[in-house]
């Protein structure tokens, strides 16, 4: 499919003086083709002589940009948005989501994905890094929905059952790594250091070398988890990790809240991927991860809403604005994560962590199209003196108008055409009711 | 006007344990008649004998609660509303932000107030306070689009205009108080302390008491503040105020970020209005106003988004989450500031707040009949098992289907009935363009 999109401002995220006011974005196959201002379109020189797309998208009164990557969620999670609030993180766990989350079956996951997926790509989020069970059914409302994603089974190595589920990861590698026109990854997802011993994450990293494959993690993300951590092993996560040559690969790290200054070092010398989660770790009071820090020495961070049970919602809008508030209170330097930078988490920032650099997180041609128009014309983007603070200051999910993945159109006028939204609320409705309700 | 809405849930804020899953509201002349389950209605014996409603609402699939209420704005700053980011506060005053305001014109402020209101009748915000200038164009602004304002006029006392501006002030309050069938009520609006030395807010409080109103302040929003006031007072803000007797009558402070525990006490024992402004004080790193403690003593806590220019918009919902999960993260617990509570700053705390308890933030019979209808069929709202969990943490601003004022329906299926959006969206552009240029 030959695709050119006219007529609207694009923020391309290659560099915080890049932006055209009035440009053209042509894709061919799934892949940038050209990007540019309008003119240079007239003038005939950018494009393949004879090259005509077989669809025209107007985008005047948008903004053109990569789309959104939500580097760090439980996409199935839906399924108990809401479910649990405002309680402390053990009673939160044991008396609420680990039951519920107990009575889960295959399809479940299939549904709760599919939600999630409708309301990320909705929102214009196009790809996401995602940890959960049941993964061949995400895998499904993956390929479905054609949004991009990185999935991984998680992994507990605590439970007895660790090498066996192991074992099944490595199968989901291989059935599904790769698929959906390479829309798919597949990594593996050990939980965390406090689930899975150092011997068992051994044997997971030897895995995934085998796969040659990335690795998917949560760590550092509460105060208790870095003291059980160094009670066991007399060693602080990162550093525990680090010795253990987990970093000799890729990584994606979800939360990394509790660091000290020799871990800010590692973690970005180690050039890991780092998902930082603010609105999960405000609301589960788990602390502030420190973003500013670790971007100056220059760590990769990405931007993630974690689960819906948890944030509630998977918008990464109101989370960029959640990050660029909270780290110049914490800071009480205003200055801090100005508006480019925290869109650059959200977009480029995700692609390198989620180990998709050379594919997506930027308008370049020769990469994929996964873009997003946004409407500008509304009250509350008006008047429009700076594009780039309205989109981190400013902009509601809902203002996002056309979603594009892999170069094909999935959401147009906010309205998603892969999916028949109201069968996946009704569907989503019925078995939440019995997940919570013990059925 | 008689209105009957009919088959939403009806969120009253009457108190936690108060929901009517399925409920009708009953209107007659911009009064609330009556609230309660549909079934009630079908036995005939809530509403007078021959009551017909003029205009029937489907509610289903809704929710119905007390209009929100912004406690601390200044409407006309959507002007310069991302004007001006990422910076320390007194360059952004000094080089920006008052260059350009020092070019306003009375207009300007007519539009720049109308812009701010179209974006708060859309969200639900049915009531807004707001200190600023050129305050007769304000006023026209609230009297043609139907919403509800207390407004102020903002006094500098170290200008050598003061006293003038004062008179100025109490003709506003002659000319607008009670104006709009009751929607306009006047203050006062003495800036702050630090801009109002004491000879002069003394002048301001007989002021208040000779025309019977409140007063609308600024104050403990800084550091600096606090740190400046005890050295040329000897006392910090809110207790030099109180020693002035400035909480004797009706006042809303606006931020109260930086207190002692003395003045924690002090406001709540005066039944202070205090204004929350989370997401101001987070973007300009003004600190975290002490709400968990304020709330725990019996303070009256509305909420508040301050001007567009330091928020970036005036969307209560995302202030709301702000609120909810500021608080978690800085106190360690994530019990605090639980749902409901929040709704209540954002609804009845306000109502209190501004001296309109009676009136408004609350769905009961004899309150005037200022409510919205928020869809729920959406899948971020997707599955239902907290209405009021959802309200806080997953809902967006553009959920908000239905706004009723005063008993009229001024916005509708998202729309706005009472201005005409496209027109202030060219004014304000082309103003603020003006304005930011020095044309």
């Amino acid at each position: 499919m030959r695709l050119l999109i006219q007529g609207c401002a694009v923020l391309p995220m290659t560099g915080k003086e890049e932006f055209i006011p009035e440009g053209y974005i042509a894709v061919e196959d799934g892949i940038i083709l050209g990007v540019g201002p309008v003119e240079d379109l007239k003038k005939g020189q950018t494009l393949p002589a004879n090259w005509e797309p077989e669809r025209l998208l107007n985008g005047s009164g948008m903004v053109a940009m990569p789309g959104l990557i939500n580097a760090h969620t439980h996409a199935a999670m839906t399924l108990f948005r809401g479910y649990a609030d405002d309680m402390e993180l053990m009673p939160w766990l044991q008396e609420k989501i680990w039951p519920a989350e107990g009575r889960l079956q295959a399809e479940d996951v299939y549904w709760g994905t599919l939600l999630a997926v409708i309301e990320m790509l909705k929102s214009g989020t196009t790809c996401f890094a995602d940890m959960y069970f049941f993964m061949e059914e995400a895998a499904k409302a993956v390929e479905i929905s054609g949004i991009r994603a990185s999935l991984s089974r998680g992994l507990i190595g605590v439970s007895g059952e660790g090498d066996r589920v192991l074992d099944e990861a490595s199968e989901f590698f291989c059935a599904w790594n790769g698929k959906a026109r390479g829309r798919i990854s597949v990594w593996l997802g050990p939980h965390a250091p406090y689930t899975c011993p150092p011997a068992f994450l051994e044997r997971v990293i030897k895995r995934a070398d085998d796969l040659k494959t990335g690795i998917h993690i949560h760590l550092a993300e509460t105060k208790t988890e870095v003291e059980d951590i160094y009670l066991n092993y007399g060693e602080t996560p990162v550093k525990l990790m680090d010795k253990m040559g987990l970093f000799e690969r890729p990584v994606l790290a979800a939360h990394c809240v509790h660091l000290s200054e020799e871990e800010i070092e590692i973690l970005a010398r180690r050039q890991t991927g780092i998902a930082h989660n603010p609105e999960s770790n405000m609301k589960l009071a788990s602390g502030v991860a420190p973003v500013p820090s670790l971007l100056a020495r220059g760590a990769i961070v990405g931007l993630g809403t974690d689960g819906a049970a948890s944030n509630n919602n998977l918008d990464l809008w109101g989370e960029m604005r959640a990050a660029a508030l909270l780290h110049k209170v914490i800071s009480g330097n205003p200055t801090v994560l100005p508006a480019y930078q925290v869109l650059e988490m959200a977009t480029c920032g995700g692609a390198r962590a989620l180990g998709l650099e050379g594919e997506v997180g930027r308008l370049l041609p020769g990469r994929r199209a996964d873009l997003i128009l946004v409407d500008m014309e509304h009250p509350h983007l008006c008047p429009l003196h700076d594009i780039t603070a309205h989109l981190v200051y400013s902009a509601h999910a809902t203002d996002v108008h056309t979603v594009i993945v892999d170069g094909r159109i999935v959401v147009e006028g906010g309205r998603i055409l892969t999916v028949d939204e109201d069968e996946v609320m009704h569907q989503v409705t019925r078995r939440a009711r019995r997940l919570v309700e013990g059925l």
